[in-house]
């Protein structure tokens, strides 16, 4: 049932830009934002254009980071600000994280309103308590760069639209009531008393406002600016704060809460009146900045100086259409939702991090110059460089070049002289486990991505898996894994460190220099210290070389593991399968281990409580709706049994991605489930970044093709796929047989036609 | 006896310095930076250079804000972090006031202790239970650009010196506990739980840490980033932050309480060893900049690259040897110490605000590049606009041209485009009354200061005095007062605007625009209308017209007057002191209404409950302690009585400073009281700042010689002066008698022989 919702606002979506006449009928109009709004995909449906820094988006609820016990679990279902079935909009904030596992961003929150202006948000159960509003769900549009609702408490359409700077709102005030403009400072995506460490506004004129706040939240310490303009000047404003102010003294002489033109403090909110009559449009344009009010002021009389909203409207559709239009596929119209929707989720972060002058603030405190680049932030990595990144790297190089440079910068800046974690908007918040900025540089390194230091990334990548206080990497160089006592989580990190180090050798080889080569290969040999040959499971090892007890290999947390259990994590080694299978006992031991995986009862318990995997998310013991299992169902390929691969994929793509709010089996995270999807979707996964080769699987489509960077084209044929021929009998690139289960980057770059010959019967 | 102990001290340190026969013998041995340390003086005996940004002193104790029934009036006694009398010094601390009537600072505060570092200061009255320490009375110094005491506790030698921008301070570890270093990032002049926004650390390498905070005190929103280096290297280290973290995520994955090299938030503290033993010296060097951390390292580099402490001391030195030496005097060594601690308290503030590239925060929040000036801020031009800034006009050109541009760059900078009021580390905090950098800048013109541009300057002074909105300004210009109904303090800002009014006329002129001239020169008449015939007083007026009433015209504060009251404020005409005697009734019935002033009894309620006077700075019911009479003892000179002022002026000299911790008799308001001191003791007195007059006293000293910017010399003359020939009989300039109570800028910058004849009997 909510699938239809959907899917009709995406066709009346479609049928309203063919009715407006003036935007192009590409692919783009198969994005449909809503996947992912409901439940866990934690998406928003707002404006965005591709890597855009403003998430422009309404928020339906916020909710308390600790509900009085500690952590408030609620929070989660918060990480973008948006629940598709709240009955309510809160208002229209300017960043939101796509698809992650915790909240934040949440900045600079407007909402129109009508009648005498309220300052708080109010409740979803008495929104006339505050400022906030029903809306009326048969009127909320949500298309490529695109959103609008009407609010129905205030009478008034609300239309978003961005440029990759500024957030565009157009407010047309339908009732009698004289309109306003709420602008709260406080609002964030999740709160508690002392996340705003400070804000402060200042009303430069009658139609321009800039202003900052820090917060204090996932982020430690995170700076935004803004500039805000309107299309009609303010006649009366009121700036207020809200916190009990100390000293007083001569500030009290002013008359503080009318148009008095600057305030700050940590709990600021502000109303702006406009003589806002009935049918009056009001246009409001915030450019954000990450250095400076100026910096903001600058991005909008840039990006935004003097368009219409229709105009930036359809510059944004056409942002993403280029986009769109890179891609073609033979598909139904659900599967091309999906598929678009899917391209639309990968190409929002990693975000530009920096003015359009090149300036950006770094993990250092200082603003710096991005010289020859853009900078980026966020950066999800434990996440995103599975498939996410291959994707840019494939499909975006020059970008792919800004974000290695983004992560170069921030180890420039890191006072521990390591690579990003977890880059969060010139803050690590350390987020998950690895040095996963590694195979991200060497994944571009190696399939040809320049335009950035290829010795100074190696050196980097050199001292990222070198700390020793960085979670147990002085115990893994000295023992050849993380004890126990080092961390909770020793056996993942000590497989994901052995991977990591597997592509600082590949990149120390293409370098040349093979002394880096030598060590970092054998330390990606690694794994082999976890595998516990009783139980055939990679395990933690204490200090002493015990392995951990008890153990249960269905367990996700504790016991060495975080985010995937024993079965998943004990697969997790994509630069050696071989070597892992032989481990195992070959493929004959092998592979009912892995259809047992996919084919098990996991019983609820073992995930009940874990926010990220929602019960469609998984198959048999196999969790699609987290990352560390994503290479597993390729894993098929190495045992010899790529039919398999083949069914698994094509399994997971027909039932965990649908045209619906929650047409996604788990938060997104930052694209990673969406590009899982593209690649798989056309037939081949970067099975193990920082390698050139891709496996095969089997592609969804009859037929796809991909304009690759520097213009050649991909053709993806397989002319007789049917429900029933999903298993691949050959594959013939450009003519020629690929008689294995992979094929090379630069095969799939000289462009030409990729065959699939598929039939009913699988061959192995 | 206070005064016995403090000038042994300044021997001491006289004899030290001729003992150590590195340090020149100028006039800067008789600073004691001791004077006004007791009591309401509100100043520090630490380290600075002229016009420094680091004030390097210690701190004897901080106080909350609010004792919890409101404001604490204890932290008025604290305004400069150290009062003479108190046993423990807390730690030594690099940013401080001089003289101010509101408390805030105290940036950085480092503390060396021995043994197992404890993080929280402790009391006085139980030190052990923190890292405070006695210190011996005996064995403190306090000279110009040098600071030493030894704490006892631990110990220790402390011994502090500056440049311009750095704190250098050297510890020596005389007892055979092994030493360490306290950072205390929470510590600051007055506090309140919040007054720190937020603070950051960061060890960059074994001698170098940086960092930075912000606070929300007197000035709103202040920033201060440090570089601090040290000569040993670090072996050990713990940042703490004392709140509690409400994410703590994956950064519980550090060991964060040792040697974790980053640490951020509200409550930040630090200790680091250096594996110090017995006689270890350690040279700690701390840069601040207003612009950032980097700014700071830069400023450190420039500033402090590789001297010894001893060098720097010997610098700083010389830095107050070369401006005493610009002035001698014929006097006592007791005159000569308050006669050069006036002069020094006279060069503290305004204090440079910008890093050594010129770089700058504003009042946008924005960084400026100072083009063609150096940025100073700390202006509490209400206080300073009378004297000190009229000292520096006439000794500091240079200096005063770049302060000048500082205001002007706070017009730019301003969202309400005016002046400042009180320029505080890119703040305005509002403090006291009228628009006093118009006479600033008024002064500065007429007198040829240049380097600025004119007619900006004048644009900048007629919109500070035409914006409605600032207190009362509207009704100003509409009714030729302020009403009562709009401000607190009515009558003393009226005729504070009326005086202002008269400097924009006196600029206008000078630039020849007549019609702005015009228009001020009728606005600052605005005096008479506040004249109250009946009670012949200056009285505030409500909206219909009528006198406020109840009236009490020894009341200082409410019926219109602050920090004055009717006796003082209605005398406070310095633009039209003929206008004002014709007013009140001719010389006959002014002459005895001046001599009232002065004999009549103020019972001790008037004064008893205000903070800022003294009982010493009572002169019947003339209030030296406090600003707005500071004109009133050369008023006898346009009354036909100038044997009156100098008698007058000579009683205050003599009776109201004193080289003594208590040796003045109110807060010196950043130099206001040491600048009347300067002027008065040499023998004239800016009475209308704007103008190009002296009012001519009496000196103090036989012989003076004043080394004029441009090289000149003015010699002043008083031969036969003595306790008894306290009376001008004739002044000549040059060989011409001036017949006539004042002396031009002109004249006096001419140099040459100001001969004062004196005798024992007044000739009027």
């Amino acid at each position: 049932m909510k699938k239809h919702i959907s899917l009709s606002v995406s066709i009346l979506a479609s049928l309203l830009l063919v009715s407006a006449g003036c935007i192009a009928q590409g692919n783009a109009r198969y994005i449909n934002p809503f996947i992912g709004t409901d439940h866990m995909g934690h998406t928003f449906p707002g404006a965005v254009v591709p890597f855009g820094m403003v998430q422009l988006s309404p928020d339906t609820d916020t909710v308390p980071y600790s509900s009085g016990h500690g952590y408030n679990p609620d929070v989660y279902r918060y990480c973008a600000g948006y629940q598709f079935t709240d009955p309510t909009i809160v208002g229209f904030s300017h960043t939101h994280l796509h698809g992650t596992g915790h909240s934040d961003l949440g900045d600079f929150l407007l909402m129109p309103v009508t009648g005498d202006p309220k300052l708080n948000p109010g409740t979803a159960s008495n929104p006339e308590s505050g400022y906030r509003s029903r809306y009326d769900k048969k009127t909320e549009i949500a298309q490529a760069g695109y959103y609008a609702a009407t609010l129905t408490d205030y009478s008034i359409r609300a239309e978003l639209t961005v440029t990759p700077r500024v957030g565009i709102h157009q407010y047309t005030f339908e009732g009698d009531q004289p309109g306003a403009l709420i602008l709260d400072m406080v609002h964030g995506i999740y709160n508690y008393d002392g996340k705003v460490i400070w804000s402060s506004l200042r009303v430069v004129n009658d139609t321009l406002v800039t202003g900052y706040r820090q917060t204090n939240g996932w982020a430690r310490e995170r700076f935004v600016y803004f500039a805000m303009s309107f299309s009609k000047p303010i006649t009366e404003y009121s700036l207020r704060n809200e916190e009990k102010e100390i000293y007083g003294g001569f500030w009290r002489r002013w008359e503080m809460n009318r148009n008095f033109p600057e305030r700050s403090g940590r709990k600021v909110k502000a109303w702006f009146k406009f003589g806002l009559k009935q049918s009056d449009k009001l246009l409001v344009k915030m450019a954000l900045s990450p250095v400076s009010e100026q910096g903001a002021l600058q991005n909008l009389m840039t990006e935004a100086p003097h368009g219409s909203f229709d105009s930036y409207r359809a510059a944004a559709f056409r942002a993403w259409d280029i986009e769109a239009n890179r891609l073609t596929i033979e598909a139904t119209d659900e599967q091309k939702v999906v598929f678009y929707t899917a391209l639309y989720h990968s190409l929002i972060h990693p975000s530009i991090y920096a003015d359009v002058d090149g300036r950006y603030r770094g993990l250092d405190h200082e603003i710096h110059q991005g010289n020859g680049f853009t900078n980026y932030s966020i950066f999800s990595l434990w996440d995103t460089f599975r498939a996410l990144h291959p994707w840019l790297t494939l499909m975006y190089p020059a970008e792919s070049s800004d974000m290695v440079n983004s992560v170069l910068a921030h180890y420039d800046q890191s006072i521990h002289s390591i690579l990003p974690v977890w880059s969060h908007y010139a803050n690590d918040n350390w987020c998950m486990i690895g040095y996963h900025a590694v195979p991200v540089i060497a994944d571009a390194w190696v399939k040809g991505i320049r335009g950035f230091d290829g010795q100074k990334a190696l050196k980097a990548m050199v001292q990222s898996a070198s700390y020793r206080p960085y979670e147990g990497v002085g115990d893994y160089m000295d023992k050849g894994y993380v004890t126990a006592e080092k961390s909770g989580s020793s056996a993942s990190v000590t497989l994901e460190y052995a991977y990591d180090d597997y592509t600082i050798s590949r990149m120390a080889v293409a370098l040349g220099d093979s002394s880096i080569a030598k060590v970092f290969r054998d330390r990606s040999l690694n794994f082999k210290n976890l595998f516990d040959p009783a139980t055939r499971f990679m395990r933690a090892r204490t200090n002493n070389g015990n392995f951990v007890t008890p153990f249960d290999a269905l367990a996700t947390h504790g016991m060495g593991y975080i985010e995937g259990n024993a079965w998943t994590y004990s697969l997790f080694v994509p630069q050696a399968p071989e070597e892992l299978i032989a481990l195992m006992g070959g493929n004959k031991k092998f592979l009912p281990h892995l259809d047992s995986l996919f084919t098990m009862h996991l019983p609820e318990k073992y995930y009940a409580n874990t926010e990220d995997i929602a019960a469609v998310g998984l198959m048999g013991n196999y969790v699609h709706g987290n990352e560390p299992g994503h290479h597993i169902p390729y894993l098929y390929n190495f045992a010899g049994k790529p039919s398999a691969t083949q069914e698994v994929v094509r399994k997971i793509l027909t039932t965990m991605y649908h045209n619906s709010p929650s047409g996604l089996c788990g938060n997104d995270d930052c694209g990673q489930m969406s590009a899982w999807y593209l690649f798989s979707s056309l037939g081949f996964y970067p099975f193990c970044p920082g390698t050139d080769k891709y496996e095969l699987g089997a592609p969804l489509f009859k037929s796809a093709s991909i304009s690759l960077p520097g213009g050649k084209l991909l053709e993806i044929d397989a002319p007789n796929l049917s429900p029933k021929n999903i298993y691949v009998k050959r594959v013939v690139l450009n003519g020629k047989t690929l008689n294995r289960h992979w094929i090379t980057h630069e095969e799939i770059m000289q462009g030409g036609t990729l065959l699939f010959e598929t039939t009913a019967r699988p061959s192995n």
